[in-house]
């Protein structure tokens, strides 16, 4: 049974604020920061299967959590690499590409910086980028990206779900477009891990970029990257972890996952990770996904009715709506739902200036919902965004 | 006043083992996990001054935690970065220091992984490595470094402690000779950094190095790097957070720090690292230098004295001591003192294979000591090291 009142009381910040603001960060479930807790006061240590007690229970918590993030996205443990944020597990692909000179990668204008600034810094390797279009809904069109693909074409990156206008790509066309031209596919899924069923395995992706602390609950400073095959991809980030030996000539690299998880790791985030997808696998994640979906598209259509409030993306959208107010900035609209009913929301570009710049928005309001939100909390949302457009 | 029972009550595992491995992490005091569940419980928010007033809240204790930081190590907070661990602020420098063929890079033979194979791998980019020896106790001679400059030679990246022998080496010479030469200095300060009082400023190093969950006493998944002048470096982990504009043609970085922290930060562990810090400071890392060194001072000279026990490093050394039993493995050993006494020490290479081959070791085991290890904990340990020798 979903009960958003008994998950509330998992999340005590939400006793104070109506958090509207979970595509930047969710929140964290107790359950999690307990287990952060255990890890501190009775196993901390670093990683290390071969060492003492401590170690060896610290190693096995963090490969349990591993296998956790694994299980829910339908990956072998050993392509499920821990990392540090989306952006991190982008940069990643991106840097250890190995792009050339004339090397053609297709992007979209409706990225996040993360999955476009990587991609667009190739060009220092000499690599060329397209950019697909995207139409007043937020949509690519998987055709026009079939278009662009040429024999130089090295790498399709794609977003799954934007961060600004809550549009779902149709990714699955997008990759069967790529595997008909053998073209490797890379989804950034910060939007999409936690918020949507996931099948990696079905999906048949190559690359999948995700963050931790967003729709899979984890704390800051954790995310994921699936890579389907592991050698096509250069560690570029080395030191203790990732070498298996080394003298004055050279260096051997292990395997995955270990040769992308450079220096200690983040011991008790990835096990606050694991406690959170474990979580968040109990509530069932397709509970999740109607929950938030239908806040986010009840809170676009009472939007759309108020006078002078403008709304972007398509009516079937993911859980996030950015608006604006006729008249007023972004940010004086953010502060004042803040200000009058404790409202958290997020406001500007999103790290996604292209994407709003052609459609011709100046930055936008955004409220974006997870598991705890309620109708309640979009009444008090819409009733106050209709009292600050009617004060004008 | 330095009291080490009243220290032990604020890390509560340490009731259950003797914990002789904090070089390879520090336990975390209480105060920095309260921190941490401060920021969960009450503020938890990705980082953006501009957004709502949870958001501002955790901005503001992530930069706080900065400041702590860049306090503690004399250093501009600006210029004080917050990474994962050392591996990664040390990659940051020499993959975005933009080596070319030709350029010459010397380190030395005493380095951990972290502080050599990111060097040795800029060879992929035609560079040239000199690695500097070192004599029976883990020391290198700064002479030595000098006479390998060349007028190539663009960068000298040096260890401050030795992981493995506890060595401290002479950085203040080897960074004069570095700025009478006008070549740039990277202080890998993995073992340093909260074992003994620094002065970054007054040190006058280009970079420095340093992981928040080892002498910091901060969680794993924190790290710090210093950099003198940030122009020398170009970010090449980037998207939301580093960058203030983009469009198909190009992106705009902003200035540091903000450019080389892409993505979410590690808000939690950032701000449990500032809590480590201070509470560190509470106690003066200078009352800190002295117990850690006089405890692993004692246990070298003690465990010299058993048969069948071979000990490296210098007399005169940092915290740590590693050890050999003749006919034993170091893994055998670790193991014992862990059945036995409930002794966690590390075995291994402990990721500095080259200086250990150097030296003709085959591994070792390492006892590494921390504010909060008592002078019984040293009785026990040699105690039980000579139960072990005596009884092959």
């Amino acid at each position: 049974m979903y009960d958003v009142y008994e998950i509330r009381k998992d999340f005590p910040v939400l006793e104070k604020v109506i958090y509207l603001d979970s595509g930047a960060t969710t929140q964290t479930p107790k359950s999690a920061v307990l287990a952060m807790n255990d890890f501190f006061y009775n196993y901390a240590a670093n990683y290390g299967r071969g060492a003492h007690r401590l170690s060896i229970e610290a190693t096995n918590a963090f490969e349990d959590a591993r296998e956790i993030v694994a299980d829910f996205l339908n990956t072998p443990p050993e392509n499920t690499i821990m990392t540090k944020n989306t952006t991190d597990s982008i940069n990643i692909v991106a840097n250890g590409f190995g792009f050339q000179k004339g090397d053609h990668i297709i992007t979209t204008m409706i990225e996040h910086h993360s999955n476009f600034v990587p991609w667009l810094r190739q060009k220092e390797n000499g690599a060329v980028i397209s950019v697909a279009d995207i139409d007043s809904e937020g949509f690519v069109n998987p055709n026009q990206i079939d278009e662009m693909i040429t024999d130089q074409t090295k790498m399709i990156a794609v977003g799954h779900i934007s961060n600004v206008f809550g549009s779902i790509q149709n990714i699955e066309k997008i990759i069967q477009i790529a595997r008909k031209n053998n073209i490797p596919v890379l989804v950034d899924g910060a939007q999409s891990a936690g918020h949507m069923e996931l099948d990696l395995k079905a999906l048949d992706c190559d690359y999948f970029a995700a963050a931790g602390h967003k729709g899979l609950l984890g704390p800051q400073g954790t995310g994921v990257l699936y890579i389907k095959n592991p050698e096509t991809i250069q560690p570029t980030v080395l030191g203790g972890g990732t070498t298996s030996d080394a003298d004055t000539c050279g260096f051997t690299t292990k395997s995955s996952p270990e040769c992308f998880e450079a220096g200690t790791p983040n011991l008790p985030g990835v096990i606050g990770l694991g406690a959170a997808v474990e979580y968040l696998q109990k509530l069932g994640v397709k509970n999740v996904e109607s929950h938030d979906n239908k806040l986010a598209q009840d809170t676009a259509k009472r939007l759309k009715e108020i006078a002078g409030v403008e709304v972007y993306g398509p009516q079937n959208r993911a859980g996030l709506v950015s608006f604006n107010i006729e008249g007023l900035e972004p940010h004086t609209v953010a502060m004042r739902l803040d200000k009058v009913k404790n409202i958290c929301v997020r406001s500007g570009y999103h790290c996604a200036i292209p994407g709003q710049k052609a459609l011709g928005i100046n930055g936008s309001s955004r409220a974006s919902f997870a598991l705890y939100n309620t109708e309640e909390e979009v009444d008090i949302f819409v009733e106050a965004v209709g009292e600050i457009a009617g004060s004008r």
